[in-house]
Formats: structure tokens, sequence, C-alpha cells
């Protein structure tokens, strides 16, 4: 062994990302900005809605002209006539003593200030109508600018916009909205046994699993995954090919094997790699230790283990988390955590965090479900198509007992 | 009011959604596959691993040539040769007393069946390793076919593609995957009072915030959204702009206006569609009480409630689960649920089932979040831009008291 790692925490290593910067803006209509982050404060420019409104169907009245009403002593008011949906109420001007037809959504008259729901009228002609039931001032309306008047604030810088986000800018026309772009993302799998998965391996190689699963990974995180294939164990056309992938893309994920020939090659590339600072090399965790993390300017270099269980590990804690950061998220895993009982006693050891895959199994009693650990060789896929999710156990702990209340990370 | 609704519980509403056919299959690249479902089993064609691997840098060797080595003891053997990675160990048959130099992955010559981890081994000169520790028959060794062997399920019709699925895909060779279609979702505003978001509406405008909304959350519930514009109340033009929607979508999301009038119309609308049969026509819930589902074949249309917050209540309860269904996923909702605890009293009414718009806070000790109520008058918008998620009370509870544990409908 040439170099021992010097491990740093998987707290340690997630402080290093804020030294990303998040990527530069871009503008989007609304039909593609679903899922993205605001790179800019939003202020309401105008009225929502832009005038009074009635919330239900009836009749737009001047409050004082039903106080005392009831069912016993109704208000006999003159109807003026009906504001069609679509229509300005600004046709009217209410007198006291009248009222005027109005629907859901329709504009208020001027001097009308309330609406009297049709459940509590009766029309004794087309002219005359009786309420028998009193409405305060502002009932069944929303005021113009009630929900957003000019300057107030609609979304924060960093917002993920969701549908109803998008809706509300639409109310508001705002069509086109900044938000980062997205990090793009060479993917590189390095390996002489290594073939496309097109391709039927010859004896002694096998198919690259890595690439397709970092690419699917990328894409469910937010990024743009950029294949770059298969390399195999030479120093010279890595590098080349690693250049190449950091002109276009402001990740590059290098998953090489797990041996610990391969792993300081991956060191050996980063380091030979021009204005490329080592992070770090190697973090106390399982799996997913032998991870490299290096810098040249504002984009970052991983190395992952070459086992895609491990390297899928490292994704969820480190690389998710820096994509997040480039998109303006913060660098946070962003995952679902939820409670879980240990269905068995799961050792650990001191020193180190363990990230168990586990399946959830729904209980019977609607409570939290139960985590049953999936084990297997490391180099074995089935297990990690079984999993649900991964369960951390701290670097003090020597495991969790059967029975045992903790959060497990689902997978997205 | 013409017609009193015949309300349905939401889950007598549920319980339709199976009559709708999950839709034709298509064949997707693994690239395109991420968050499909699958439409037929997939089973291993092949051994994966191709050929037994080691799991460990080391030698490769008969178990029975270590047994019994210890520090003070060790095993000489006879290295014979490398297999370097990528190439095929069958150039090798080990004799008894011989060992291969192996890496990680690397493929198992003939007669060996452990591999020494490289740790537990000290050479001497190029062609003899001593052996300090014992290894078991099979250790440090995957067998071929050991993750998958031919005729082995990988993954059931039904699946959600994740990007471990996928990679275990393409490591069998299976670059190409049956999927169900993804369902097409025809998005129409009516109301003579809408206008496009891009447009300053005139005096008793507003603009169409409904179909920006449903758009997003058919896209985020993997659905393909077809905008199909803003139609005025008139029967015949709304007819015809159905007709052709239907030519081309498996769902028509119809959002009216939330007065009784045009609840009706339509219904009227549905009606008048040939082959068109009407399955429900008000849910007894809070809100979405006027919602209208209809078939034409295995085609769903729905009436859609015209306030915004009310209309993606309607959207996550019932749309979404029949996007599901139509999907291969079956007719469920599919949003994550967490616990939170109720941070004043709700109160509800027995007969109805209310969806209350909540503010998740997460809490200092880590227990499940305070979930508060985010009321406001039904046609704001603000809001339904500060709530989380939602939490429903059931038909029987009045409501719920402050301080109780009850879960709360993640939106997605």
């Amino acid at each position: 062994m040439k170099d021992f790692f010097t491990l740093i925490s998987s707290s340690d290593f997630l402080s290093l990302l804020p030294q990303f910067s998040p990527l530069e803006q871009e503008a989007l209509s609304l039909a593609d900005a679903r899922g993205r982050v605001l790179a800019e404060d939003i202020v309401s420019s105008e009225h929502l809605p832009p005038f009074s409104r009635s919330t239900m169907d009836g009749f737009a009245v001047r409050a004082a002209d039903t106080f005392g009403s009831s069912e016993s002593e109704t208000a006999l008011l003159t109807v003026i006539g009906e504001i069609s949906m679509g229509v300005s109420g600004q046709a009217f001007t209410l007198r006291p003593g009248q009222a005027v037809r109005i629907w859901t959504g329709g504009e208020l008259p001027p001097k009308a200030d309330a609406v009297v729901m049709v459940e509590y009228t009766q029309c004794f002609d087309d002219e005359t109508v009786a309420v028998y039931r009193p409405v305060a001032p502002g009932e069944n309306v929303i005021r113009a600018g009630e929900d957003y008047a000019p300057g107030a604030p609609v979304l924060a810088r960093g917002s993920m916009l969701r549908p109803q986000d998008l809706g509300v800018l639409s109310g508001l026309g705002v069509t086109a909205v900044p938000v980062y772009r997205r990090p793009r993302v060479a993917i590189l799998s390095t390996g002489d046994e290594l073939v496309p998965p097109d391709q039927i391996p010859p004896p002694g190689k096998i198919r690259d699993i890595n690439s397709t699963t970092l690419a699917a990974l990328v894409e469910e995180a937010g990024g743009i995954p950029i294949a770059c294939g298969i390399c195999g164990d030479e120093l010279a056309p890595i590098c080349a090919v690693c250049t190449e992938a950091l002109a276009q893309a402001d990740v590059l994920l290098l998953s090489g094997g797990s041996s610990v020939g391969r792993r300081d090659f991956t060191l050996e590339v980063f380091k030979a790699l021009p204005r490329t600072k080592i992070l770090v090399h190697g973090v106390s965790i399982r799996p997913g230790k032998p991870t490299i993390l290096a810098a040249q300017g504002n984009k970052a270099l991983f190395g992952l283990p070459g086992h895609v269980a491990s390297a899928m590990v490292v994704f969820t804690l480190f690389v998710r988390p820096l994509l997040r950061q480039y998109a303006g998220l913060g660098a946070t895993m962003g995952l679902q955590t939820i409670q879980a009982i240990t269905a068995q006693q799961i050792p650990s050891v001191i020193g180190r965090e363990d990230y168990v895959r586990v399946l959830l199994t729904p209980q019977d009693d609607g409570g939290p479900p139960l985590a049953t650990p999936v084990y297997g060789k490391s180099g074995l896929l089935s297990p990690l198509v079984r999993a649900d999710g991964l369960l951390p156990i701290g670097r003090d702990s020597e495991g969790l007992d059967r029975g045992i209340e903790t959060p497990v990370l689902l997978f997205p």
C-alpha cells in the first residue's frame, strides 16, 4: 500500500461543499421550470386579485343594508342588474338599498362591500330580492391585492418551484423565471475489465454498471448526465478524457475499481490534472471509504468506489448534496427520512459510520415499518435491488439492538 | 340549484379507478427509463457475474492449501502468475500448492476456490508467497451466477425503475425495457373571466392559474400535459375542444368555476359527449366536493373545482392515483406520509373528510414536526404557497385537538 488514507468524517466532508458556488442563472418559461430553483426573489408587481372579487354566488350589497335582517324580518333590496363572469363590475354603482346579482369570482361594483350568498336570499321578482341573514363588511369578498399587493414578497431565492408556486406566478403574469442552471455531470468508468452494457463480455470482462446507475442518479438529483464511456487503466488516456469532460461539465464522477492499486490510480489521475486540488482522500464511512474529492476552480472531481452499491452510498451522501449546492438549494441531502424499527440486531464498529442497506416492511398496527438489513457481499447487485433505503449507524456506536426506533434515509 | 350532488366517499371514488386499464407498453433504452414502470417481468438470461470473481486483492488459491496456516506456521505457495484486470483466468489451472496473484473483480482460475487477502500474505520472491491465515472454500469469491442465474427473476412487472434497477439491467445486458406508456393529459380551463398568463387582464377578468398548476402536477406525477388553453362558457365550443382533446389524450382535466351554475355546466358538457358515462358527481370531501368523474371507453374525464387550491387537493387524491393506474403502478396516491403534531385545535365536521393545508415546522428535539393549518379564503393563493402538505381529518371526526400526532400527506 503506497498511501494510507487520512479519513475525514461525513460531516467534515459536507462542510467542504459550500466552497463550491451555485451556478449562473438562466431564464425559463413556467412550463419548463418545475423542480428548478429560483436564483432571485420574486416580488409582486401588481394586485392579485386585480379587483375585489366575490367568493360566492349571490348578491353584491352594502353590508349595512342587511344589518338586522332575519328569516322573520327580511331586508328588501332593489336588484339593479347582474355582473356576468368576465365583465367589469364598474358599470354599476351601488346606492343604498340596491343589490347586484354576482357569481363566484365576479368583480364587486363600486360601493358594494359584501356578498350575500344566494342560499340566504329569495327573489320576489326580477327587481326585488329579500335577504334574510345579515353580512358583515368584507364578508364573502376577497379584496383587490388581498393575496398579493404590489411589492409583496412572493417566492424567495433558493425556493424549489412546485406546481402551486408556478400557478401563483402565472396568476401574477410572471411567465419567465430566473433559475440556477442545472449542473452538468460527466460520468467516466475506468477499468480494463469493463465493456459497455450492449456488448457480450469476453472471458475475464464484465459490463459497466456504474455509468447507467450514476447517470440515473444524476438525473434524479436534477443534474444533466454526460456519458463519457469507459477508459482502460492507463494514466494518459484517462487524463485526456477527464480534461475534455471538465471542459463541458461542472462535475466529474470517475468510478474506478475497488482494488487498492486502482484507488491510488484515481488519485494519481486527479493530481496529474492542471490546477486541481485534492480536498478529501478517504472518508470514515462504510461503504465508501476510498472516496476522493478534488476541486478545479468551481468544478468538482469525485473518485467513487468501483462497486456500484458503494458508489451509490457515496453519491447519496456527498454527490447529491453537491449537486443541490450548485443548483442553489444548499449542500443538503434533501432526502426523506422516516422512523423505522430494527427487525434484528445490526452490529457496527466504533470509529466509522455505517450505512446499512435496509428493506422496509409496513407493520399491521400502522406503526413505523420494520427495517431489515439486506446483507450481501459487496460486489453483489441483488441486495441493492431489494433495498428501500439506508440506515445510518453513528461512529460512536457498536451497533443497534433489535426493536430500536431509528431513522432511515429513503432512496428517492 | 338544478342538481343536488349525490356525494360518495373518497375511498369509494378510489375503488372506481381500477376499471381503467394500464396503457399499452413501449420499449425504452435504459437512459430514458428512469421512473418508468415495467410492463413485463424481467428474468435473467445469463449468469451474473459471468464468472467467479475475487472480491479482494490477493492470491487465488485452493483453500485446502491454507488450512492450518498461522503467523507462526505459514503456508508456502508457488506463485505461477498474475491475472491482470480484464484478462481471463482460464490461462491458469491451479495445481495443489500453487497460487495466482489476482485483483478485486478478477476471474478466478480453474481449480481455485478462494482468495487470500494480500494483507495476510508475504512475498519472499516473485515465485513464493507465504500465507499466514487460512481461508475457507468460497471465501472472498463471488461465484458465477451468485447474483443472478439464468432464469432468476430480476424485476417484477409494475416495478418503478430506480437508478440501481437500471444498473442491474445494464449488468445483465438488458439495454431496452418494456414499460407502460405515460398517460397523456389534456388540460382545459373554462370561464369567460379567464385570460392567458401572458396577458394583462382587462377589467373583470383574471389570468388562468389552473392550466399552469395542473400541467406541472401532471408532469410531476409522470404524465404528459397537453395544454388546451381557455374556453368561454358556451356549450358547443367546449364540447368541440373536449372532443378534439380526447382524440389525442387519455385523460381530460376540465376545470370550471366554483359557482353552482358552472358546476352543472361541466356536467352538461360531459353528458353531451358521445359514449361518455358519468361515474361520480360530488365527493364528500372539503375542499373538492363538486368533483366530476366520467369515462369514455378507457379514457377518463375529470371536472375539477375552479379554485386552484381545491383543484390541487382533487388532483392529489384522485387524478394522481388514476395516472398511476394508467402507468401500471395501481390506483394509489404514492405520496410520502409523515407523522406530525397538531400545533393547534383543528375543527372539522362529521360526515365529510377534510383535507387541511398545513405548514410543517421541525421541532428542536428531533421529534415529529408541528403541523400548523394555513387557513385562508378559498380563492386565495398565498396559503397554498406556504403549505407543505395536507392533513386529512376523517368523516367521523369533529376535529383534532392540539398536540395530537397524526399523518400528513406531503406535497411531492
